[in-house]
């Protein structure tokens, strides 16, 4: 099966390029997740937007420590399997971190928000959490995504390795910049540390340059504004082997919209 | 003039895959700069290596968090140029943060090296001594290079636009891990958030995995040993103009030994 | 010459706890300080705040991280001579880290606010820029008293000692819990890791319990309120020789409102 | 019954302070619990420690970030049930986080070791981990003593609210400095922010000053040694009514040796 994973999608740059994307495209896809926890303004998502994601053709929309900064999404996280929020929050939070869907053509695929912990939150080990899920999938889920959203290289590469031949793709967020190490892990696990962003380029990580020298120059409080123009799709063409839920192709996604335009 | 930059070169593994890159290439560049923090079994250099290094035909090497891990660099670099750590470290701390240079074609060439202060040490603001540094630099200077050493992405995009049009480069290291998003900013200044790491790429960010994991499992103490097999060169194949300082190209690096062994 | 220092003032409650102690007690003291950053509900202090401060025969009030929260502060930092932000931010920051005043007897006195940098915002390094002081004031200024406004006891306990001799009094604020190891230093400055704040004792450090514990239980966002009730005043009861500047007498205040109404 | 606790005990210097408390007034207490984490030269403790501390008459030693620096505690720990390390350290770590003993009047009586993790490595919920443990202990075990090892004031004093009526005692370490707010809570649960700890009061926390302030002068990795002389115990004197678990009465120690020779 063929996937297509976006990155961070920050503000109305981010959604922008993300819909002449999908109009060019969604059909070659048989499942479509995006990373929406910067798609409000470049913090948090609001249930309006994920309704208009939903209608654009998308399957399932992955979260991050930013999901939360609309209050509405408690709600809403509570009532919509098809938006997650990371799996090692603690017990009592609102919202689920896996869901298990079925594609097009009826292959069962699960989609795993997770998120890291080194210089982060502490909520509940990334680790023992997936090995806790893979129990309670046990034989019956072969197809796994995982979205590892997360700071430090260090804890997203570990666990490359540490899902590799278990999980289907492992896919990390949270930086805004896409590395170049995509890859197929030996026993079959697809892998990249970040898939990017989806947003304008003009900014740091998709807020307005001149809102951010000033944090780094003066330690002071700032309002962050989403930058514009040069937007950039960043993500993943993924194909999976349905029956073995092994990775065989792992292409990275760094388009414009005259990249997007011309095809 | 044509630089080669080669990212954290990681112990034995990444001493050896620059050295069979360098005898195949070095003629090739006007400039060479590694940066070096953990070429000595993952955790800083040796005075020895250092020497080893510059008998290769490197002419700068950088530094970051992990240069002083041997107590006895801070001599080495008191008393030696080509040898760098970050120029933000505060007042009285041994050794230079930049060198002024001539390459083989006798164009004046500086090189930096900064390290950042989010999720790091806290020491002098990066921006801040930058600034200062091309007040001393004045006209004079043209071709600038810098290492900006740092962990969050955050940080180093921000300080890509802060040095736009008044450095000729600016490359991340720290992460280990190669970004996709390398390319020339609107005023000329060529930028990338890491150019990834120059050793084995079956560990995690270098080291080992079956040492690293237990430490995302436990949080225990570990002992970290250098990764062994599937190495690869991280850096850039850099051309600058040597009258203006502007980048004219930019060109990621990612070679295993059998892509040098095929040149 | 007595001085009264008064712990991080937590909205309504600090405030009037404050006043009720000012009302019986002010007149016995020749100078006054309190930290005013929580005094506007938890977080900042307004312009009308200081004024009302001021009014009450506060003369100078010192600051932390939290002085930045009202932005309407940015401009009365900058007109305000009394009321200070920590020295250690950095160049092109609005306000002053110092001021240099007058006891009703005509003694010449300097307060300093100063921040910690561990697990703290990145700034200016606090000891670099005390040393830097102490240069300006020269011979002229015996009188000193700092408010070492940081994190972690380690930072403050050796702030402590790098002044032992040079300033009169060090105290610390900012975690909000009173110490015990108020002392005088051995070359004569007086000396606290922290004084404590002065509001609810029925809250987490001066907040609502019920909208702290949540944010421990879940990490997720939280809006957090003044606890009110069990009201307590935290600070010091200082005598410094003004013509030595050396630290007499340093006892430490933890008062409810029962205890001052009993005066 | 009556308990004795005796804070962080760091080095030689605390070891030996604390050996002169107990040859006086060991018997007058039902149960001694002291932190260990520091004793062995700073970091960590031996098994050969540990002996000595439970020859002294000592019953309960209570761990920290600290417990795990000498790798040998790793075995001690798994076979002796008398030392804890934090209990919210994750599965398959070695050793035991609470243990239930017997006092001398046959009381049974728990001790609960527990870590924080704000500004601390991420480790289990310890709040959802005393949780857990009340299930465990069910109604059986009234008398709990917690050591909430921990840097931030607000953690440890929600600790606090969150375990008042359920735990007779929460006493937090970790910063080396005794709080001067020991109480009972409303519900019956002695506690106190830090007891401090049992060493010189001429360094820093327990360190020699000339290793420390260049540690915060430079950021430079620095060797520190342990601080003598001006020797103090700093810790608490309980009573707690067997029979409720309610502590009848909190008193803060902070003794020096000319104190401990007096009695
Ligand atoms: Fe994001
Ligand atoms: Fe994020
Ligand atoms: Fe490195
Ligand atoms: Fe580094
Ligand atoms: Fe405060
Ligand atoms: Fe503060
Ligand atoms: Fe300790
Ligand atoms: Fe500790």
């Amino acid at each position: 099966m063929r996937i297509l994973i976006a990155g961070d999608v920050v503000g109305k740059p981010g959604r922008s390029i993300l819909k002449e994307y999908l109009d060019k495209k969604k059909n070659e896809y048989d499942f479509i997740i995006i990373n929406g926890e910067n798609s409000a303004g470049g913090f948090g998502i609001t249930g309006k937007l994920a309704d208009e994601f939903f209608n654009w053709g998308i399957d399932v929309i992955t979260g991050g420590n930013h999901i939360w900064d609309k209050r509405e999404m408690y709600e809403y996280l509570a009532n919509n399997d098809n938006i997650l929020r990371p799996l090692n929050y603690p017990m009592g939070v609102p919202g689920s971190g896996y869901v298990i869907k079925k594609t097009k053509n009826g292959d069962k695929i699960a989609v795993v928000s997770l998120q890291g912990r080194v210089f982060m939150p502490p909520i509940d080990c990334p680790f023992a959490k997936m090995e806790e899920l893979f129990w309670e999938f046990g034989e019956d889920v072969k197809c796994i995504i995982v979205d590892f959203h997360a700071e430090a290289s260090s804890e997203k590469v570990a666990m490359g390795w540490f899902l590799d031949g278990r999980a289907s793709l492992v896919f990390g967020t949270h930086t805004h910049v896409q590395t170049s190490d995509s890859k197929i892990l030996p026993k079959g696990t697809g892998y990249i540390t970040d898939v990017g962003m989806t947003g304008s380029q003009n900014g740091v990580i998709g807020m307005k340059v001149e809102s951010i020298i000033p944090k780094f120059l003066t330690s002071l409080p700032q309002k962050f504004e989403v930058a514009e123009g040069n937007e950039r799709l960043n993500g993943l063409d993924i194909e999976i082997d349905s029956k073995s839920g092994v990775c065989k192709k792992i292409e990275r996604l760094d388009l414009s919209k005259d990249d997007i335009a011309a095809f």
